[in-house]
């Protein structure tokens, strides 16, 4: 059996995690933050990761969770005689450590980067044959997180044992420093991480780079679903359509402590429209992947300002079950746009407090009316067998109450949230009161809107018109006592 | 060449087993048994196994031949101190070793769990590096059976040599505690143990998980027949006909000691209909895998009774020769359901005292008539050219002669098989003779109902009126001498 | 550049072998014998393996070629407690060496079999980490020849150099015993032996397990052409044909003292059509693949002998140029018989001597007239522009000079070829005059029949009608001087 | 993230090549040369050698950049007694350290074989086992240049790490010496050694062996693009456009310093015609393979020596940007030729300069128009949002100033450019001015012909007739300031 994560009855109904932390204690939910590398590549800089954290706590994105301010590749300029990384002090005048603790002084945790090879992507120092040392370093100078890349590894890969022992020295050097870092492999789903890195690392990269698309095929982005789950080569150049089809696979092995990362956020980016970047925000909350920001917060527009803030779809990332959504049908349909594409979806997943998800995801080149019957959204559960499927829901809309663009564009023109709300609440305070308590309070900004009762009935069916290149999303709440079925999740 | 059992004829004809039993002595025939996973998860306890127990002996499921009462997953809490896996005394309050005894006592064996990793699927402590402590301990408690499962293995996984490795270390641990107990892989056929495992397990599982659904697809469980036999990630949601597709490459393989493990029977757990349960229960029986019920024994249908202890099927199992029945022809057909599937098969095998089993199976979605030629049959033993073919057959039902509901009804409520049998026998009691002394007694129950001679011919064909989702299964005995041809087997 | 024979203009016409014999400087050309296994399986005797060597001296096959008497799997009983194999003395009353020294007076060479694992594919001793001292064992009794199994392995297999260090320390344990015993590996083509078998042994299985038919498919023969080249499951059952279009992807890799085996021949056993095993003969021959008679020679018939004996096909066998003919092209045709198949093709390969062979295949459902140009045939010369294309050619029909069905019946009679040829020649006699020399002095009983001159000119055509599942097989002879290119073979 | 070569704007306009040169500092651009086994095989000897290097420097050849004179297979006979590599001195009287005085004597490089197995492919002594004796002994010679190949490498391969480790032997070995050796890895694309290579040759075969055809398929040469990236047996016989249609997965992984090698040049050797050798030439250099012509120099014909010749593209290959130009479409057509081919691609990559490169190819079997978007060319730079499709663009067509073969002719005639140039420039001399300082300096012969302008706008449109198995090639040149993105390649 494959069961990860056995919730029982008590457990999800206190929003109690019962689930091991593997290896460190940290991430019983996937983390969020930022990272330069999407917007910004090389071009790092003190003033890039101070001016960037200080607009994160001004725009309440810290509140919302955005925790860490990761630092990516290009920011060494080698190694010292002894061995450690030196940084590039034109970037970083004052070194690493002061950039760590201004960003702590804001309530923020700091990400730096470093690979599993003997260099990095862009040719810096590799940590490979360094780790001890470089995880002393890291620690030493406050890093709270670290991204490990994949690049120049020497050839070692090739079969699951290769890679774990690659990427488990790094992770017993990051415990031995004693201090608690968010371990996040970069290693593109070779080897099938999913299959062994829950125990050794917080997050791993299920495929190759994603890039600022909704879904146009890319020949340097080779696998797709129909090729199956194991692709050797992961790429880069992956559309959104690409990603969530890739891990329907093996999505259903995150786990509390151990997350698919399906790469970085391209919202704000400018490549997709507002519809799509909201599928990709939706699908990354329910799929459990880390929540990187990948865009300029200093120029941020509204639109992505209100997706990216959206506290009932971070309500689905954050909560305390920490189970993926699920694919429970897929369809090709006729309107297919210029890449070829043209499909429809439903997604459905278990969250605490005896609630579910359920998405509709339209591919299509068109509007079109989708529907879901409770059978299909509790097939895990036993499909039109189940209990659940026996009871009546109250559905909420988690997109129906996405802050106004008037609104955003005044936080962002003030850079301040405080004036610009004006007493309003679009924005959730995780700082003052945690996913976990909120939705166990049943915070109304973390429910959505509610827009109806689903009877029950196996065959009941709930219809929406979903936009062309869009999708709706709903949380099901049971009337009634919560139902709750023998396991959630085998 | 790849011949695994070469029985000659005069073993064939003694019922007797010429095999090696590879590297225990044990599972000279498929296991059989009731294991909790299916039915409840987590939630096990002294009072589950006991209770079950008894039960399985008072309506003669223990006489038919399932022996083992299998613990699986969620039984400890950890650790002592020096190392020893301890039990949750919540659930097990007077210790392992005391429900050992107890279920001994009914004249049954224990069966436990453990994981060949760090954790157990559901996060409870493995025995990755504790083989030999672990085995001890098992031995120690009285432990008939262990059930070795494949979760959260450190990547020591990806080509033959490295998962034998893994799992042969628990085999020679077992073997060392100078107690026989039964060695279950449980690796979902990764790095294909079909090649290999026959010589340090009893049985190992050939799929990704089983659910309770005749044949829908789930991308949870991503490999088909049309696939391949090598699927690197076996997943999980793999329903009856998937996994009897996806067997067809090496069935063959099972070898009395060493058996191809189909996962565990899903009969009585409500996501099928009767005749999709007959074509799992005879395929499970006919393909040699183990035979374990995962269905709540305490609320039985009668339907489910009387499929679980058909004798004429158990036959099949448990039958000397020990050689799986493999597949002779396929055809998709357009009669298709809503999965899409619509498709007819032709299986058979030989038996012992020269008998052969042949099941049509009718995955269409209406009943068809099918028919088969005694070329087909044979075409293993020369098909057209073969001596079978030139011979008469005697041809009996195997399901023809199955309980009435009346009597199911009867036994489950009074609990007891004695007064509700009334001395009329649908039950085999494998306790007072066994399946092999049975089969060489012509013992009536065992062989099914004759129900017509199958003519000399290559080109004679038998056909029958096969329900949709249903199958016909006969016994084949020659009239005359029994016809024996040079190997059955290559 | 995978060039692996460079024969000079010289060496191809003074029909020298310049290919290094890699290690062990046995089977320049593919061996040829007699191997129980598929008439017999493990009813093996003393009796059998004299009585059959004896009869295939009195026929005449010894001095065509057919050296090795090969004693397949189920000859012991295990080891004696120093380790050593055992014989069977209920089969084998004398003990081996005796039978060997039989088979050696007789003038023919002896072959045994074992096992690269711990038991034999028939669960006898097997010999993983009995290495040397079994090599010493078969030395000491005079064994000529180790066939070389691949089952109960332990899991080492899945990688080239896995499989590599398995059977390599049988080789090194065979060349250590000082005595010169041809290594024919039976690892079924698993894990690529083309790409690293040559340096170790003399021939190494390409494919699954052979069975008699043309070109019925088989479930557990699960690799075709079309699915490539990587058969990670070789499986059995498989058929002529699809054992012909499995290794056309490394048919190439061959070369003087290492060989791919397309396993034993079927011809006699029944299952096919004379027209068929003609194919299987010719093509068997042409790949150089090594020549296991296959069947019982007691009871062999007319057709089945003058088959195993036709000396022009034999030629291509034992060509000291030692080069496999490749396929030139393949078509579809929509004559399909009753498995679906229906293809044609053309087949063509260099010869010592300057000459080549062509062959045309029919699989298709009817006779069809078959057409190549000089274009075709010389693709690796260089098509329309090669120097081959520009010359004219004799051409010999190999099949045309097949020795009559009454001449064969007498010869079979009489037991003895002395007095049934009187005086007329169909057998060649290779004890007296080695096929290298017979070819070097164009004999005719290896040059076959000349029907007619290919006139020069790359779409210069030579058409035959070929019958239902037949083949023509022509030798071509440059008119005037040798045209040898720079290379042959790439 | 799979960035290997951050370009700053800086480094892009300044020609300077800002990345590592990873092991050995050589081959900042790919290398160039003659190497005699596609003309010659094993007819090697010192006047062969001696011979072409003279008529390099005669035709300026050598001025072009074809800088390398490389010995292939088939130069010994083995070892001395104290294992170092004996010359054959009938092909080579004076011993390969007089071959190298001389070549270098004339300007030249001198390059050599060897293979990382037992063997060569021509079965000569292989290099194994004696890695640093050989590195020493090509040192003492004076080799400039190590061509390493994969035969008989005793099942060295199938996983990266194995396949790394044997070819890293060889590197250290050239790297003790002393000497700097160009490194050319010959493994065939096994094991994805465009994964790890880099670190440790500078170029590494992607594919099997070319040969002389333009699109013929042959089963030697067994994966297509279709098949994907992953072609464990790579083969021999493969096509240009087979060639061109399996890098595309990972060309990109290219780096100064470490180039996939597409294989030698195949212009000149009449399998051919002269728009599919022009395509040929065009496409190695934009994929920045080495650049190794492959036919008989003394017997070059005009067509060949002015592909071979033609600076504008020559600037491609030798381009310090370094970058390999990737595909932007490919679409099949209705036009196919006698193999079934039939499509049209468009590739598109930047250069220094801030220049792009722009290719349209037809393989369909007549003329088209084919058309290109700025969106299209500049997809990666953001397609229709980048800044590069907003400017206007001056188009060179880098074919429209080829040699007129008049003038080819009379220098071949007169062996000798001086004066049948006469003061016409079709010839660049990379000796008197490097092809970076060329490009720096706008050098007229490196530009092409400018042919018009292509508007601003992300639907502007080029379009061009192209020939029949043809292509367009052009360098785009900003108008106004050079417009660079952030990051050219991710």
């Amino acid at each position: 059996m494959l069961s990860k994560t056995v919730l029982t009855a008590a457990s999800l109904l206190a929003s109690q995690v019962s689930a091991v932390l593997m290896h460190n204690g940290v991430a019983a939910t996937p983390q969020m933050g930022w990272d330069n590398w999407n917007a910004f590549g090389c071009d790092v800089s003190e003033d890039l990761l101070l001016g960037t954290a200080n607009r994160m706590v001004e725009l309440g994105l810290r509140d919302a969770g955005y925790y860490y301010i990761v630092l990516d590749d290009c920011w060494s300029t080698g190694r010292y005689p002894n061995g450690t990384l030196m940084p590039d002090f034109t970037k970083f005048p004052n070194g690493m450590a002061h950039v760590a603790g201004q960003i702590h002084a804001l309530g923020l945790g700091f990400g730096m980067y470093s690979d599993a090879g003997r260099y990095t992507c862009g040719q810096y120092a590799g940590s490979l044959g360094y780790e001890q040392l470089d995880a002393n370093t890291f620690a030493e100078w406050g890093v709270d997180y670290l991204k490990y890349d994949n690049c120049y590894n020497e050839g070692q890969s090739g079969t699951a044992n290769i890679s774990y022992a690659r990427y488990d020295r790094m992770s017993q050097a990051l415990n031995a420093t004693g201090r608690q870092i968010l371990y996040s492999m970069c290693n593109w789903g070779q080897d099938h991480p999913w299959d062994w890195a829950y125990s050794i690392a917080n997050s791993w990269r299920a495929t190759g780079d994603i890039y600022d698309s909704f879904d146009r095929p890319d020949v340097r982005c080779p696998c797709s679903e129909e090729q199956g789950f194991d692709c050797a080569f992961p790429g880069f150049h992956c559309s959104v359509m690409n990603i969530i089809n890739k891990v329907v696979w093996f999505i259903h092995r995150s786990q509390p402590g151990g997350w698919n990362d399906l790469d970085m956020l391209e919202i704000g980016n400018g490549g997709q429209t507002d519809d799509e970047y909201k599928i990709h925000m939706t699908m990354w909350a329910a799929l459990k992947s880390p929540l990187i920001m990948g865009t300029d917060i200093r120029s941020l527009d509204a639109n992505a300002y209100s997706i990216y803030t959206n506290p009932a779809i971070l309500a689905l990332s954050q909560d305390p079950a920490g189970a993926s959504a699920q694919r429970r049908w897929r369809y090709y349909v006729p309107s297919t746009d210029m890449y070829g594409g043209g499909e429809i979806q439903l997604w459905a997943g278990n969250l605490a407090q005896g609630d579910y998800v359920v998405i509709l995801l339209n591919a299509a080149n068109e509007a079109l009316m989708l529907n879901a019957t409770l059978a299909d959204v509790f097939l895990d559960q036993g499909g039109a067998i189940s209990t659940q499927a026996k009871s009546n829901w109250d559905v909420f809309d988690l997109w129906a109450s996405r802050m106004p663009n008037a609104t955003a564009d005044a936080i962002l023109t003030a850079n301040s949230t405080v004036a610009a709300l004006n007493g309003t609440s679009y924005l959730y305070n995780a700082t003052a009161q945690s996913y976990a308590e909120g939705i166990a309070n049943n915070d109304t900004l973390l429910m959505g809107t509610r827009v109806g009762t689903w009877q029950a009935g196996a065959q009941s069916t709930w219809s929406a018109m979903v936009p062309r290149h869009g999708v709706m999303a709903y949380r099901l709440r049971p009337q009634g006592a919560p139902t709750v079925s023998k396991r959630d999740e085998l």
